[in-house]
Parts: structure tokens; C-alpha cells; sequence
């Protein structure tokens, strides 16, 4: 495992008591990352824009925050990579689309807005998928460079997995945060759905779109997270993350659901073995662990989520029509991918769409019945480690069921097959991020 | 009133059928538009950009639409004043803001998309307070140019009520629609919250968002509004406005609500009979009208809108975060309207936002609740006409409930106060545009 060797996650977390005690320093922190982006960037091609310079000056402004005992918050100093599908006013967003190249915004995104305030270092743009949705970009996988990073947080992803950054924003739709997680040996939580201000980050499907933080350990994605969450504010209508700024204390879950989902018939023995040995040893820790092989009502509770595929769809299509149809009107070039999602929204009727919400709705008030009867869920994050290639991204399986519900995910990236990293999901119910990161944590810890 | 005589509504559903019978075109229609903005908008100054050439290629290409008896729409060949707040991708999107000068959208607002597929004739751009929410643009009131034409959608009003376009879209936060219709003397439709999506509309406060389509006729706001939600759209999660494409007859209500707000303590003995003798009219036409005054349950409710005007400010102030602080932190120029809400957004709290949704939740339940005591509810549109003056829009007072607990709205041009205009609100129950639009037809045609 060579090349996992290359790979190190960086957490700031852990490295931060030093600023504050003069052993380290943001700046010194910062030019680490530097120092693996030149190494390995030409490969894994994370980056699309990189800031250095506007970075290193707020290293440094950072650090002197932090010599005066005065650092802004938990992420001051922080780098973050950040998906080029979310506004900065100081880079071009471009979003791997001709559509916008050379777009400046007028205003950072609301996220990036929130780590700004925080003294956080925008270290540069990562490369996303067409629009968070459509086709790849050129990012490798920095476990195997003949392999997907996984999208659409591609770049965020790979940029976290190879240590060139402690956090890296993405979005997920479907599977874009927790899949990427997954193949890049990173961690990262995709909050309950409306937690966290969308603000300025391209739309792509308005009721399943999530701002996910991924990171070098579970302390990195809680800390921003919340920090984003509280700062930059939750969506209209929705609170934001509860529990405090830090990560909770891990708290040891009495039981788990374990789902199978899409994902289980298609992922490999030796994936399988090793989450069944991971599942082994928090049986032997006395942890009861629910299986829809062994409980008739989880496993039509695992079915339901199936069911929901179809009006899934429809109502991402449906929800894309704008912009999408808009820029496709205009003109403008779209990959066929996402001309299919169109074509597949002009046969979605009104009455379609409000069946497919009520549906979604019904699969929602089943799962969150399920919180007397467990403390969370746990499944793969992805049907495999990464697969090779480039174009196809990998399969999103294990991911849509807590995007179509919403609820809080995270994955932890506790599994190896064959040198590459897989990750392990573990569920919560909507709006209680902080049970779910007290669980995950008692996991991690493991 | 020879000013009254100056203003005709210029009603497109009326002149459409000379269209298929070949007595009249869109072309002719759209020329006789622009006689009246080359005659009046020197003074008006409704329009900030006009896009007379491309508009009449729009009409003449909808005219052969209608010779060949295959035109798109209700809606085909309508010239639509689009409010500048709104995104247009062949014109410039200012939103009277130093922030946006210039600024050119790579795509059509949702709104704008669906009205052009239905071969609708994109007029021009008129003017907005800025960003909607802060400062006073130039236009005056086209029935006294001492006067405002309302705010924040100045421009599409005052066009609509200066005969100038028989279609303007506005948006509403708290009484941007209503009050310009009432003060411009044009029929308004504020829809159910969320049945209007608002991809491509600059975001004041996404809970309370609404577009809302300003018109010559009832016929022509429902047609317009009903094909806007249909071919563009709801907003997620939402369902679009119920009802056919036209509008539904009139249906006699046999029993009405009337509501005094905070408006009624604001507004002049003139206004207050004019709006006494229509409520006489109703009363002599058999109808039951409710009254604060006599009954109890109804003076609560009445008095329970106004208890939620802080919390409503509090949610305002809290969603307007982003972009606004975003601008303000990039150095972008901003009123001290604006800078203001952001001050005061910088004291609320996320328990205090999620307090005031509670109470916001609370006050739609209880007017939900009235659906089986009433048909509607019915107050004025304005605390009188269009005050003097300029930089002052006019009182919200009488427009803000609705906007709050997001209802459908209607606005009738049916009373007079010293030649001025003023409007009479018909207020329904969510997700019933199509009962309210019925109500309203049998007001308005009596």
C-alpha cells in the first residue's frame, strides 16, 4: 500500500492547539498544503484556480490572530478547497461548463461568506462536475490515478484524500459528497437537508440540494459545518445544525439499522468481508445490530427506498428545468447528460411532480418512524472502493436514500480493499446532526 | 379626473380575439404600447431598458402565428414589462443597484423563460426600488407625476397603469405588488406562496419571495400568472397554481371577511367611504360580511396579524444575510435601508429566527382555520391613494399579512379618492388561487 502512504489526511483540528502555543502556525499549515498541491496537483488535478497568494496573506493575517491569542474561531487559518460550483467573489466560478466560463460573482456564496468571517483560508476552486450534475471533470482518483475520484465533488474530494487541504466544500444531489468521500479516503457530512444557506451555489434539484463538508477527521467536518451552519445561516424556512461548535463527545449507540439499499447487490466480496468485519466488531462491543435479512420490517423499510427511485428522478428532472432549459434555449452547450435529465422533465406533468413529493414524503415519515427503534443506520458508502476509469463517476446507490429523505449522513473512511480506501456511512434522523456526529464519533474511535 | 382619462388599461385577453379573426395584430397591439411610453414614459420613467426592436420581431413573428390559427398561447404575442429585479438574458438586470450595473444574466428568470415560450413580447425592464427592498428609483405616478407609483415593482406598475403594456411582473416580500397595483389603478395577483418559481429573481427573504403578475384585466393577471406556474414551474416542493389556463368564472361568495389591519387606523375618511359604499354593495347584493367590529373571533385574528410584524421583520432581516452582508462585506455600495435590516440582522439570533417562524406558522394556522367561516376575506389594497412624494413608497400596512403567512392575494382597481386610484384586496386560502380568482371575478364584475 504504497500509495496510501502517499496520501496523508492533514486535520486542522488536531493541528490548530499548536498555533495558538507557537509551536505551528497557519502560514506553516498552509505552505504543507502548498507544498503537496505542487507535488501531486499535476496528477490528481484537483485544483482548477488556486489563490496562493490571497492565501498566504491570509495565512499570515491569521497567524497574527493567533500570536495575540485572538484567532476569530475554530476555523481561523483553516484552508478549504472549495467546489467550483459555489460562488467566490474573488476567483472565476465556472463549474466545469462552458455556459459559465469566466463567470466572476458579484458575492461570495453564502458558505464561503460564513469562512471568510471565521478568518478560514479560501485556498482555491476544485473541479466539479458539469454543473454538480453532468459530465466529468479531469481530476484522478490520488489513490490510483487510473481511477475516478468519484463526482461531483471530485476535486474537493481527491484535494482532502492527498492532504493538500484539511476541508473541502462540496454538494450533493444524490451521491456527490458522500461517494467522493468514500473513493478518496476522506470523511464528510452531508447535514440535514435546509442546515446549511445554499445561498450562491448553483441549484441543480431545489429540494435535494445539500452543501457537504468533507475533511481530514470528524472534528474538521463538524467544526466547519456548524461553524458554516451558524454563521452563514440555515435555508429559508429550516433551522440549522444543533449542538455546539465542537464536535459532540462520542456516545456508544445501543443499536443499529443496517440498510442494504441499491448498493449492496453490486458491490464485491471483498468489500462485503470488510464490512462485515467492521460489523463484527461493534456486534462484539455489544452494539445490537438490526439486518434486514433477520428483520421483516427493516428489510421493507430497505425496499421502500427502492420504490422511491423513479419519482426521484422525475422530480430532480422537473426541478432542473431551471436554468437548464433556460441555458439550453439560449443556446448554450449542455453535455447529453443533462439534455436527457431535460428531455426527461418535458414528460414530467405538474400532477407527476406533486405524486412523486408525496411519495418522497411517505418514504420520509417511514424512515424517521424508525427513530424508537434505532439510534442510526449504517451502511457502505459506496458499492466498492473507486472504479477505474474516468468518465463514469460511480454508482450512487448507497447514497440517494438520504438525499431524496434528507436526513443527516457521514462517512467515515474506516475500510481499505486492495490498497484503496471505502468508506462506511452511518445515518441519522432530520435535525438531530448531533446524536448522529456523538455515534459517529464513538465509531470512529473504535 | 382628466388624469383618469389619460390612463387606460390596456387589456390584452379583451383585443386577443381580433387577433385570430384578423380585425387586429400583435404588432398593432405592441406599436400602440409604444405610443403611449414614447408619449408618457419621459415623465413616467417606468421603463430602466426597452427592447423595442426585438419586440417587434417577437410581434410580428407572433402575428403569423395567429394568421396560420397556431398561436402558443393565452399569452402569445402579450408585450410583458418585467420588473428589474427579474433576470432577462438580452438585457441588462440592474435592480437599480450600483452592485448589479451592467450586469448581464447568461439566462432568462424562470418567469421570463415560460413567458417566451408562450411567444409572450418581452417589453423592457422597468424600474425597482433597489433590490426590491431599499431606495426609491425615478418613476413617478402616471395619474400624478408629484406622486410615487408604490414600490418596489414602481415601474411594472405604473406601465400597466399608464396603458404603456397590459402585463407586468412584479415581486412581493411584504406589499410590493399589491400597493403599486392599488396606487397605479391595475388589477395584481399575488399567488399562493410558492406556486411561482423564482429561479433567476434576486432573493430578499426566501420565505415570503412571491412574484406576482400586475395586469389590465383580471383575465389577463390569471392568464399570465396561471401559464408562468404551469410551463415554468413551482418552486420546489410547491405546487403550481391550481385552475385551468382561463379564468374561472365568477362565483358569488356568499359570505366575507373583512379585515382592517394596520392599515385602516393609517388611512383618510375619503378612502374609507369609498371602500364603506362597496361593502354597502356587497351587503345590498345578499352578501354576508363579517366585521371585526362585531365579532369577536374575527377582531382577534384581525389583531393577531399585527402581533406577528416583529417576528415577520426578525425572519426578513435574518434571510436578507445573503447576498446582502456578502455585498456589504465586498465593499459594494448599499442604501442605509438596506445596511439597516443588516444591522438589525446581526442581533437575530438562530433561536430567535426559529421562535419567529413558530409564530409566523402560528398566525397561518389560525387564518387556515377560517376557511369554513368564510369565502374570503376582503380589505383595502392601500391606506389610501398614492401619498406625495417620492422617496416613500407608501404604507405596507394593509400587505404585509398576506405576504407573511403567504396566501393568494388579488387586487381590483374599483375605487377613486380625488381622481387617484385605489385599490380593494379579495384575500383567499392557500392553494385556492382558483376559488379566490372566482370570488374576486364576481366583485370585480358587479
Amino acid at each position: 500500500m504504497s500509495q496510501t502512504n502517499i496520501n496523508r489526511l492533514r486535520p486542522f483540528a488536531a493541528a490548530r492547539p499548536a498555533f495558538l502555543d507557537g509551536g505551528d502556525t497557519p502560514r506553516a499549515f498552509l505552505e504543507r498544503c502548498l507544498e503537496v498541491i505542487a507535488a501531486r496537483d499535476g496528477e490528481v488535478k484537483a485544483f482548477v484556480t488556486l489563490n496562493t497568494d490571497q492565501a498566504r496573506t491570509a495565512a499570515d493575517e491569521s497567524a497574527k490572530r493567533y500570536a495575540g491569542n485572538r484567532p476569530l474561531s475554530l476555523v481561523d487559518g483553516c484552508p478549504v478547497a472549495v467546489k467550483d460550483i459555489i460562488d467566490t467573489a474573488d476567483m472565476a466560478t465556472q463549474m466545469n461548463s462552458k455556459v459559465r466560463e469566466g463567470h466572476r460573482p458579484k458575492a461570495d456564496a453564502s458558505c464561503v461568506h460564513a469562512l471568510r468571517r471565521g478568518g478560514a483560508i479560501i485556498l482555491g476552486k476544485t473541479v466539479t462536475t458539469e454543473f454538480a450534475c453532468g459530465v466529468s471533470g479531469p481530476t484522478t482518483n490520488p489513490y490510483d490515478a487510473a481511477r475516478t475520484p468519484g463526482g461531483s465533488s471530485s476535486g474537493s474530494a481527491a484535494s482532502v484524500g492527498a492532504g493538500m487541504a484539511p476541508i473541502g466544500l462540496g454538494t450533493q444531489t444524490a451521491g456527490s459528497v458522500i461517494r467522493p468521500a468514500s473513493y478518496n479516503g476522506t470523511y464528510a457530512i452531508k447535514p440535514s437537508f435546509g442546515a446549511i444557506n445554499l445561498g450562491g451555489v448553483h441549484p441543480v434539484c431545489g429540494t435535494r440540494d445539500h452543501l457537504g463538508v468533507l475533511g481530514a477527521s470528524l472534528e474538521d467536518i463538524w467544526r466547519a459545518a456548524h461553524y458554516i451552519s451558524a454563521i452563514g445561516g440555515s435555508a429559508p424556512g429550516y433551522a440549522g445544525i444543533p449542538g455546539g461548535a465542537e464536535l459532540p463527545p462520542a456516545r456508544k449507540p445501543r443499536r443499529l439499522a443496517l440498510l442494504r439499499l441499491g448498493g449492496w447487490r453490486e458491490t464485491d466480496e471483498k468489500s462485503r468481508a470488510a464490512f462485515g468485519e467492521l460489523m463484527g466488531s461493534l456486534r462484539a462491543e455489544g452494539i445490537e445490530l438490526l439486518e434486514p435479512e433477520r428483520d421483516t420490517d427493516l428489510a421493507a423499510l430497505d425496499a421502500a427506498a427502492l420504490d422511491v427511485e423513479a419519482p426521484a428522478r422525475d422530480i430532480m428532472c422537473y426541478e432542473m428545468r431551471w436554468p437548464f432549459q433556460a441555458y439550453r434555449d439560449a443556446g448554450h452547450e449542455l453535455s447529453k447528460t443533462i439534455t436527457g435529465y431535460l428531455d426527461h422533465a418535458a414528460e414530467v406533468t405538474p400532477a407527476m411532480y406533486a405524486d412523486a413529493l408525496t411519495r418522497r414524503d411517505g418514504l420520509r415519515a417511514r424512515f424517521a418512524a424508525y427513530a424508537g427503534k434505532t439510534d442510526a443506520f449504517v451502511t457502505l458508502s459506496s458499492s466498492g472502493p473507486a472504479p477505474l476509469g474516468h468518465a463514469f463517476t460511480g454508482s450512487r446507490a448507497f447514497q440517494t436514500a438520504w438525499s431524496v429523505i434528507g436526513f443527516p449522513t457521514i462517512s467515515l473512511p474506516l475500510l481499505a480493499v486492495d490498497g484503496l480506501p471505502l468508506g462506511v456511512q452511518v445515518m441519522g434522523f432530520d435535525g438531530a446532526d448531533d446524536s448522529l456526529a456523538a455515534a459517529a464519533r464513538w465509531i470512529d474511535e473504535l
